[in-house]
């Protein structure tokens, strides 16, 4: 299947009008007042956008974890000098002790959590950001246990991920998989020394079958680069979301993600068909299977599927892929409120039915920090809400003339006032570039509380407004963007820095106000470190009681990305 | 949402010649050769079934499970009389003693399994089919424990169960959830004297959001009857099986159940988004929410979606519903050779991409008893194998133009040699008959070995011809039918009666050559009392163990559906 894209417009512009008319323009341009430079469109991957925040000057340095979260070093084992060597016994030369390449694995990308500095009674708070090494040096031989993390192992093979985990077993150490180290919830990084294990060379296409579009894989393949691979034999990935091109499919599966595809292609819970994982004791379990029914049992490969690396270490994945589009349409749309950005969803989901495959949404404050911090120009004229709007379809002509319908429906009826249409590869990923870099652009903005909410979407947006008038100036800003299609809000909250006076005016209140919904208080992002002990807000006693079972179950000396995922015991 | 077919011809047949053309036709007729009288198209729910099953006077009696399958009864308690008083004050008047409502309950539809008969010492084997009740009756006092089940409770609220469950619990007696009794491997009927527990009056809806599509209802409203509730509303329900008219959609999230909405709508573990389940001790663990993002944590509700009522007992369910498809079509096709049925499916996909909701397959012996047993007209000329394709759209136009696109493809290549469109409702209804219908003509063929099982599409019938070649005169009748798209074939083998030299020559045979081709022996039926000891052809030990690890965890008196799916400890 050779994939292309609608050929009827290389880009064209409209606007609500009696009578409003399509004109050809230059991608970037829009018919309403520019606001910002004419600057060319630019699409960075996940990569640059971590480098990007990694290494600005003015990022703030990182707190470490357990000087603002309540958190106390479990009685683990201390790597020694035997465990070391034990280690490149396993995995020659790949055994990480090199304080430089330690460091990136110690920290979140979004500069939120580090690991390191249990408090010590002589200097009780923290120590500087950039002594951090140093202090591992001094403290270890002081108190006889580690700051933050002082090895990162580096695995090929599912057998070598079963040895390091029966070592850390028998020794009980503690152990923190990571993937891209992209996640959002601090889920990603070692609270203090647990070792990193990596699952970067663990990054071999197993097999794919070019007819049923099963791909097998292990967990450390880039989802970026899997969807290339599957793209050019006819098929893309279930999933896509902002950090592709770093994030790992074995995290994506270990926190369920969801992504820019969910609204069309489910969850993984339906699209992965097989896992291999490897227990804490270093059992490996084969539930690999690449077929799409499967009623032998209890399905286990769910069990790991969101358990965020506290159950087991995903060392491979069995997904399915659907076939990749021949056509594929992006309309950048502005709304001139929240209530037509619902009209127009609902009017949307009866037009365009099947070939729907994404309707995004963001407010006027997003639109405006991705503009001043990436520079990235406005496409429409400015609005208070915009939604991007997806179709993939198997016929450009039908794809064309049902979005042709919803438009003109979204327009004749006020739904919408000003809009441009991607209906190319590079201006597709232009519009795209809007709503994925919207992250990037709030991390250049400050500290940023990020929340990432389920909530019924009549209520959706009254929770931004609601905190923006509650928090008024002590906020830089309050924005609200993310997956409408599937009832899922990323609220987020910039100021200068981090303040526990925000902090206190932010939670519990998002969180109740969540609750009352009957919302989640994690849609996608999972609950890491920084959101477990909210889980209470979205599942009752019996169900969390029932995951520290089940913990105790798998992993009962708790050596699996502790200090993550399960709240306090009661 | 109003739904309407596609409009654009009532029927139409064609056929595959030199410039084929469409031709106005009465349905039901077909171009090619007649060989059954023309019947009128009978489309019978699965309740017609069910009766037809259980009341046609040749079928064979059913053997207790006890004889059949080696399986020993368990020292639960035996029900008493202080425990039918305690059920009668948690549910007055729902407490069912009387043995021609119990008879029903014990027998599963297919009657291949029924309760009872725990081999005695001085009868040792079985006891006549009719004197079940009698039996009962003698053998309590004389053993000290029962034959088949002599007491089924109706709750009908989530509370009821729970206390049901808990004085089980404290009882330590066995209990067999059931549903709509319409499973396919024995695991909705007791094997011994174990309680039935019915969700017959649990049939209530709780909420339906008419904008999501999101349905919360009691487990034991039966599919069909949600089907229309939600069409009413402008949806469907994702799933769809040929027991729609009796099964309980408790009972279709507890055995995972696929169906002919597979392809289109995925799996269960993706569209049902909440689960109220209570726990063999009679805690309620409610994680009803009806968000389609939610990472709070494991995901409890996966662990209860196919463990066949093992694990807990599902009382509600909150399931994600499709909008009702604006165009459905229907084409029902003749094929000249497996080869021909795969490529078809390859060009179906293609051409028809994101609106094929189905493409079922039958060979040639299935259509002949579908005739013979239930007088339904072949509605085109006799091929070896005949294809369903159906497709759901919003648009029928554009469903239309797709449609023709593959059917010019497929008739010009030579892929189909012959094929009608049902185009409304009552002709799609009718040619989906053709296909639902195929286990009841089954069942009037004789004694039936079920089998079903997951096999990559190019090896799908291949063990079908072998095992026709293998069996030779000693079966009635080897057929292969089933869900192609997602890689299920049923292999229906008949006899006139069960014969145990018959079934050594087809187990294990089938299991280890499914096996070879790392294919799953039970791809949608689940395992029950039939399948569970064959479960090693599918999952490692490792697999197993753990399956009865999270059994021992939940059910620690093992109290919950006990004899099924779990095989024997190694």
């Amino acid at each position: 299947m050779v994939s292309h894209q609608v050929p009827r417009w290389s880009a064209w512009i409209f606007r609500a009008s009696p009578g409003w008319q399509r004109t050809a323009c230059a991608p970037g341009a829009s018919v309403g007042q520019q606001r910002w430079p004419r600057i060319p469109w630019q699409v960075s991957g996940p990569l640059a956008f971590r480098g990007c925040a990694s290494t600005a000057p003015r990022v703030p340095r990182v707190m470490p974890t357990s000087e603002r979260y309540p958190v106390q070093r479990l009685p683990f084992s201390v790597v020694s000098e035997e465990d070391l060597a034990a280690f490149e016994r396993i995995i020659p030369g790949r055994v990480i002790t090199d304080p430089e390449e330690l460091e990136v694995a110690n920290v979140d990308w979004l500069r939120t959590v580090r690991a390191g500095a249990a408090p010590c009674p002589t200097h009780h708070w923290a120590l500087p950001f950039s002594a951090c090494q140093d202090s591992c040096g001094v403290w270890v031989p002081l108190l006889g246990r580690a700051g933050c993390s002082k090895v990162l192992l580096r695995p090929r093979t599912t057998e070598e991920v079963s040895h390091i985990l029966r070592h850390c077993h028998q020794r009980n150490l503690a152990v923190n998989p990571q993937g891209g180290n992209t996640g959002m919830v601090g889920g990603s990084v070692p609270v203090f020394d647990e070792i990193i294990l990596s699952t970067a060379l663990m990054n071999q296409v197993i097999s794919f079958h070019d007819v049923s579009g099963i791909l097998v894989c292990q967990a450390g393949c880039v989802l970026e680069e899997l969807n290339h691979y599957v793209q050019e034999r006819g098929f893309i990935m279930p999933l896509d979301l902002g950090a592709k091109g770093s994030c790992h499919i074995g995290g994506n599966v270990a926190t369920n993600a969801g992504g820019l595809r969910f609204l069309r292609y489910g969850s993984l819970r339906g699209t992965v068909l097989g896992l291999e994982v490897v227990l804490a004791d270093g059992t490996v379990l084969d539930c690999l299977t690449s077929l799409r029914k499967d009623n032998t049992g209890y399905d286990l490969k769910q069990l790991f599927i969101g358990s965020e690396g506290t159950l087991g270490v995903i060392t491979a994945v069995s997904i399915s892929c659907p076939p990749r589009p021949k056509a594929v349409n992006v309309a950048f749309l502005g709304c001139p409120g929240f209530a037509e950005v619902l009209q127009a969803f609902s009017t949307c989901k009866g037009t365009l039915g099947e070939i729907l495959s994404a309707f995004e949404f963001m407010d006027a404050e997003c639109m405006q920090l991705v503009g001043q911090h990436l520079h990235l120009a406005r496409p429409v004229r400015e609005s208070p809400f915009y939604i991007l709007v997806e179709t993939s379809g198997s016929s450009a002509e039908h794809d064309a003339e049902k979005l042709d319908g919803f438009l003109e429906q979204a327009l004749g009826s006020g739904l919408v006032t000003d809009g441009t249409v991607g209906t190319d590869q590079s201006k597709a990923q232009s519009l795209w570039a809007l709503r994925e870099r919207i992250t990037e652009a709030l991390s250049h903005d400050g500290y940023v509380f990020k929340y990432d909410v389920s909530l019924p979407v009549e209520r959706f947006y009254d929770l931004v407004s609601d905190l923006r008038a509650r928090l008024g100036p002590r906020a830089k800003h309050v924005v609200g963007y993310g997956h409408l299609g599937d009832g899922n809000l990323h609220l987020n909250v910039t100021a200068e820095a981090f303040s526990t006076a925000l902090l206190g005016a932010l939670e519990p209140y998002v969180y109740t106000w969540t609750a009352a919904q009957r919302g989640s208080v994690s849609a996608e992002h999972g609950l890491g470190l920084r959101k477990k002990d909210v889980l209470g807000y979205s599942k009752p006693p019996t169900a969390v009681q029932l995951m520290w079972q089940l913990k105790a179950l798998l992993d009962p000396r708790g050596l699996l990305n502790p200090y993550k995922t399960l709240p306090a015991h009661a």
